[in-house]
């Protein structure tokens, strides 16, 4: 077993660097606070005898050597940035599990023939620039470099000159290196693990999503002396198409989800008809046919309301990824390990992206999530217990053991 | 008649000041450009042989002396203040045509027994700080300067902070100037005049208004892992009021507006369920009764909405005044100027609140209003013509002359 008090310690010093104001974190990523955070992960790392490799995403690689440091290594990765009102543990547990992984098989002495390397990728959360899980989206081929480098933030500060900024591009080609397996160790960001009273989620699948940015086009004017015949008011075009945005989800139930989580109107002045509103809506299913269908079905729609109100409309992707099967052996030796430690663990779809989704593209990739308080993420108050992460860690350790091949 | 051209080229030279992204003004009240703007006035008032009185709200005061000096002056005011994304005409107009009827009547050699004052306002959009009027306001004492003070912009800068800052507090006790008449001098910023292919409107009356301000407060939740069933949706919320406040100011056509002009979800991520709404709702009528039904109608909408979703909600009053009369003697007197001058007029509602809605409750006062292009105003595209701003010009001076009694 992993050493719970040393992982939960770790977690909870990583948590003072970009607190929130709620008592958790904004530590969005290419942030002073991200920069903050990598460099604790990576002195940690470097003690625990690891040595850094980091590719032109910012994505960190910590590498412990194995016997046959030729093989290809077995990998340990999630995320250390954080949404701008985020919790502790949404991507944290994964990385610094991975350390604790390391950090207990020195303790124990324990050498493996494969190579382990823990990874933090770079811009999980897509909060700051949009699509999530873009570096390793990058790392897996999804999308070029180039992409990545000019998506814009709210400012319009682009990825490529913040990670500049923060000083952590590296100079590995993305994708360069051979994985034999990975592994994710998540919180669930859901209720299904703390309802069912389930120590260990084995993540079979994972939903896909569509991102789509809507940008709706009327007339600035007076909300005092402009007639209500003679406006076009992006922001009440905004409204009918969030509320289209939920009856489309509700129309797929079960197993999908739709909503607005960004929305903005300009110039957002009391007494200004907004002129402009800009909004993206989050999609997502585990099943292909109903992602698409709702896209379809809000694409069909929001032109009908915006031509009704004589607002313009675009609507563009700016994320996408399909429905995920992970690998059902990496599955089995999960379910094999929590069987071994006596936990109780059953199989789960995650409703969140993740990393692993993507690395899933290019080799074995499987997930593992401990359970969270009422099912609450992207929240401040997101909390989990010791118990709960150092059960999951203990699984991730017995099965990463078994594909280094111990 | 007043020098036109001189008119149009101190519009334009105050246009410098703060310029917008599309050929309008940004000069957003207590900003660094506010100031520039007042200090460039000020200087042209002191040209002109005009003295300086300043109040505790920032108002300013610039005074050409009467023969009379003792006798209550005659008052010209608007606004140098602008929306984020203004128009150059919007207060300006009216500030600047006080200071042409001072160097026209300077120009000619006419003295006025009256003194005249020109002022300009502090605070008139409200944008930056709600409510609209609001040093107007607390001249006329509808607020007290303690409220003015501590009102909060968006980066929770206080509006007696920001005065302190740019330099522009006074002495004076805001409200202690006697006040014979104001006339305020504004562009329709609505389509009746151009339609009517009419010079001049003489403002009979002006509609009154309700902003309320509605916070939802639901749960930050993640919008993949999160059932549809489990979520408090703050977004969802406001979209339906925003329907609901469009839906109540239809059912009270004709003389009644409403809409949303203001609106914030937080935290404003992707893929976060928005936790928490702020936004303003605008409800504006020249009848009394239909403005308070328009309030009173959300009131009663709007916390089941908000129940329906498991919302909490509070809905405070940031601004408000009921219908107004102007002063009858004051607009036969415009009246009597247009028809000496030969420019067509006609009786108007004035669709905006402006600071002679405040004055006219301590002084008789009145409005005079020139076209606009399309009617559209609170846009950066915001245009009038040289002969509409001295056509209005020239009726201000002989109206003015006539109260301050030549
Ligand atoms: N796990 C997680 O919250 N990832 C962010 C991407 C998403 O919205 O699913
Ligand atoms: N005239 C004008 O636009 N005033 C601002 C207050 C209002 O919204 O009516």
């Amino acid at each position: 077993k992993i050493d719970g008090d040393r992982l939960w310690d770790s977690i909870m010093e990583m948590a003072k660097i970009g607190p929130g104001v709620a008592g958790g974190n904004n530590r969005q990523t290419l942030t002073d606070a991200d920069a903050e955070g990598r460099s604790l992960f990576q002195g940690w790392c470097e003690e625990a005898g690891m040595s850094m490799g980091v590719d032109r995403m910012g994505n960190m690689f910590m590498r412990h050597e194995g016997t046959e440091p030729a093989l290809d290594p077995v990998y340990i990765g999630s995320h250390l940035d954080t949404q701008p009102t985020g919790g502790k543990y949404d991507g944290v547990l994964g990385v610094l599990s991975g350390l604790e992984v390391i950090r207990s098989i020195r303790d124990m002495g324990i050498s493996t023939r494969r190579p382990i390397v823990v990874v933090n990728w770079t811009n999980e959360e897509g909060t700051r620039f949009a699509p999530a899980m873009l570096a390793s989206g990058v790392f897996a081929g999804m999308h070029d470099e180039e992409y990545a480098n000019s998506r814009e933030d709210a400012e319009g500060k682009r990825f490529g000159d913040e990670l500049d900024r923060i000083g952590w591009r590296g100079d590995e080609a993305p994708g360069e290196r051979k994985i034999h397996a990975m592994f994710e160790y998540h919180i669930e960001q859901g209720p299904i693990l703390e309802a069912e009273n389930t120590q260990i989620g084995v993540v079979t699948h994972g939903q896909g999503l569509w991102w789509l940015q809507v940008t709706l086009t009327g007339k600035d004017a007076h909300t005092g002396s402009t007639p209500m015949k003679m406006r076009v008011n992006a922001g009440l075009g905004m409204s009918r198409i969030i509320e289209a945005v939920h009856r489309i989800a509700m129309d797929h139930q079960p197993n999908a989800v739709g909503a607005v989580g960004q929305a903005n109107v300009y110039p957002n002045s009391r007494n200004v008809i907004p002129g402009r509103a800009v909004f993206t809506v989050d999609f997502r299913s585990p099943d292909l046919d109903k992602l698409n269908a709702m896209r379809a079905r809000l694409e069909a729609e929001a032109p009908e309301i915006a031509s009704e109100l004589g607002l313009g409309i675009e609507i563009e992707p700016v994320g996408h990824f399909d429905p995920v099967t992970f690998d059902p052996k990496l599955a089995g030796m999960l379910r094999d390990a929590a069987d071994r430690l006596g936990y109780s663990h059953m199989d789960i779809v995650s409703g969140a992206g993740h990393d692993a989704c993507w690395i899933n593209r290019v080799a074995p990739t499987v997930m593992i999530m401990c359970p969270c308080v009422d099912g609450l993420s992207h929240n401040e108050a997101e909390e989990i217990s010791p118990e709960w992460a150092s059960a999951g860690a203990d699984v991730l350790l017995h099965a990463v053991l078994e594909a280094a091949e111990i």
